[in-house]
């Protein structure tokens, strides 16, 4: 039997993990990238605390001599259902029994006029990009005479305060308050604003109450502001307008909110895929997409029929792992129990020595709960040459407050 | 007394260091990019083994909290003798006492037309742009049909037998032979080409003769063609022309020669410089550009008229910390002896565990020339961080064969 897996995000690889242990499986893993990537660290590379190669692993180096998994770089467009076949970017096409579509979530900025104005943090592109921004703004800063400029270069609105908003706003804050302290001569990097902007009354809104709190008094503690039930109007070049207020910011960050990639909106057309919100693929109690047996989804471009589950990496990292399971047991005849979604806990970190964690009817936060998330986080980053360099360099920031990845290129 | 360093590599970082020591020296330091660059491992960059960070410091920490030092990211366009004033991009001048010209060299490509289809090593966005086309190479290749076409994808043909070439061919081959042996399904990456060719009749030739040989013998092992007394007629897309012999190579490397960068030919007309062969600054025996006073000139923009001096680290480290010394001594009315340059020998790599090393009358090659390579570039690396970071990465790459920075982006 031959599987393929578009996408090699924590969902597809996992699928392609388990399913890779049936030899009689022959597998095909198709991703545009080379890698897999750690996306909770992306912030890190945008704020110059880490390296791309860091938190990247290549794909064909997890299924290294496993001679039935085939690794494809290339961008899956459609779907032929009757034919069976898998339309790729190249012009190819490539045939299949099952499919499991693991092609995750792009940025979705809700008017697409704002969209030249704004940075995304969905791909190390947007990563680098946001980091030469962001260091570029401090040098432009350094040299400018006029006080507004100058004041508009070290200003960063960050959109959305969920985990990947309150992450950026942290690292930030920290970056010029720290690690650019004594670097200029014309500025205070201290002066830095950092304006952290969310439409409803508290950040981290998957959280308890509780904690949402904590994680705001930890952002103003580093200097950020936080400013709640606070709607975006405008976005124009350098500008945010939130009603009347207005912010003057050279550097302007989205972080409010995913649509799935194409692959989905194409493949209501192709196979009558069901879109729910966000434009994700309806899925059955077994993860196949509604109406098509031999094509399942999983992760941000999924939308699971029984309850909705947020777009973290362990929610694909079971649905990969159940689809694999699933895959393997029906080619030996055997039944499946419906997918459930086992909620461990989830953690959002603030800064360098404070996070929040809700695991069960635990609720916890400080510098225990960042202890956790450090460990668990460089615990399923993939493969040991990540962990030991991320380790070594978050140590190594962590006494001198310095970040290795300060370069503008 | 104001001093302006133009250029943070290792001469320009030097000069800067050694003139920041006295508090009555206001230095600032002028570079286009915000880092200085370990150049000897831009080709570590290329072939995937280190990331751009590792090799690279922010030039603002280096002087962190050196009030007397001041960094300007900006690219100096010429010189305005009379009036003392440095022009800079941005539409800026400064005024100055003194100027170090420490700007480099570029490379130079004999024939223009042959630009766009050659990839250099000078900078970060060469290596990486060379490390994309490599890794895409084999991505390419292992989707190809066209045996042909396969072929031209694993053909990687390195023109120039110098240290640059050398490096570059061994650490390509290494990658086809042992880093991706088993991670393609429908190509053998250790068929891959690699094609060095030098039109002198040895590679390396700053070493003695018997050190060539053994280089070349070395390069032979890792399965690198080494084409010597073969001079390139032609080069057009994917194709290098040596008169009649034709190599279809998707890769073409471009490591045959550097010339100065443009602000040589700048200071030709604003400051009547002698320009010699490369275009390099005439500089008298005190580094002084002739005819300029006021005006240092070092390292691989420079030429010094008592010697021909080799463009490398230990020259311009050497001149940097010699025009520090003289502007401090000259500052206090004291007498400065003419600059002379003492070799401490060179050495060059081939592949993971081979080098070579000519170190006064000692001449020598093998695994031993090898660790001490490896010693002494570490130790050189600037930054206690990079050092580590270097090192276990290495150590890591050596034990296992992967390479961390295999990422396409």
């Amino acid at each position: 039997m031959k599987v393929i897996v578009v996408g090699a995000g924590f969902g597809g690889i996992n699928a392609a993990k388990t399913l890779s242990k049936d030899k009689n499986i022959q597998v095909v893993v198709i991703d545009k990238r080379n890698y897999h990537l750690f996306q909770p660290f992306l912030y890190q590379v945008a704020t110059a605390g880490l390296s791309p190669a860091d938190i990247s692993v290549p794909i064909r180096a997890f299924f290294r001599g496993q001679k039935n998994v085939e690794v494809i770089m290339a961008e899956v467009q459609g779907i032929d259902q009757d034919k069976k076949l898998l339309k790729l970017s190249n012009n190819r096409t490539l045939d299949y029994d099952k499919v499991v579509i693991a092609a995750g979530a792009k940025n979705h900025i809700f008017n697409q006029d704002w969209a030249p104005y704004v940075h995304g943090l969905k791909s190390i592109q947007d990563a680098l990009s946001l980091r030469k921004k962001i260091l570029m703004s401090f040098e432009l800063a350094e040299v400018e005479e006029d006080p507004v400029k100058r004041k508009a270069y070290t200003t960063f609105a960050i959109i959305g305060g969920g985990p990947t908003g309150v992450e950026l706003a942290g690292a930030i804050a920290e970056l010029a308050r720290f690690t650019l302290s004594e670097d200029f001569r014309n500025i205070d990097p201290s002066d830095t604003r950092v304006i952290l902007i969310e439409a409803t009354n508290r950040v981290l809104s998957t959280f308890d109450p509780g904690l949402s709190k904590k994680a705001k008094r930890a952002l103003e503690k580093l200097g950020v502001s936080v400013w709640l039930e606070n709607k975006v109007s405008n976005i124009c070049e350098g500008k945010v307008e939130l009603g009347s207020d207005v912010i003057n910011a050279n550097t302007i960050i989205w972080a409010a909110g995913v649509v799935s990639t194409d692959l989905a909106k194409e493949m209501e057309g192709d196979v009558g895929a069901k879109l729910k919100r966000g434009n994700r693929l309806l899925v059955n109690e077994h993860l196949q997409v509604v109406g098509c047996d031999d094509i399942y989804a999983l992760g941000d471009i999924s939308y699971f029929e029984n309850e909705e589950l947020p777009g973290i990496a362990p929610v694909a990292i079971q649905q990969g792992k159940y689809i694999g399971k699933s895959i393997r047991r029906l080619e030996k005849g055997k039944d499946i129990k419906p997918f459930s979604y086992k909620d461990k806990g989830h953690m959002a970190t603030i800064g360098r020595s404070k996070a929040i964690a809700q695991i069960g009817k635990l609720r916890f936060g400080g510098t225990i709960a960042w202890y956790m998330w450090v460990f668990i986080h460089i615990y399923f980053l993939i493969g040991f040459r990540n962990r030991v360099s991320v380790f070594l360099q978050w140590l190594w920031s962590y006494l001198t407050y310095k970040r290795g990845a300060r370069i503008i290129n």
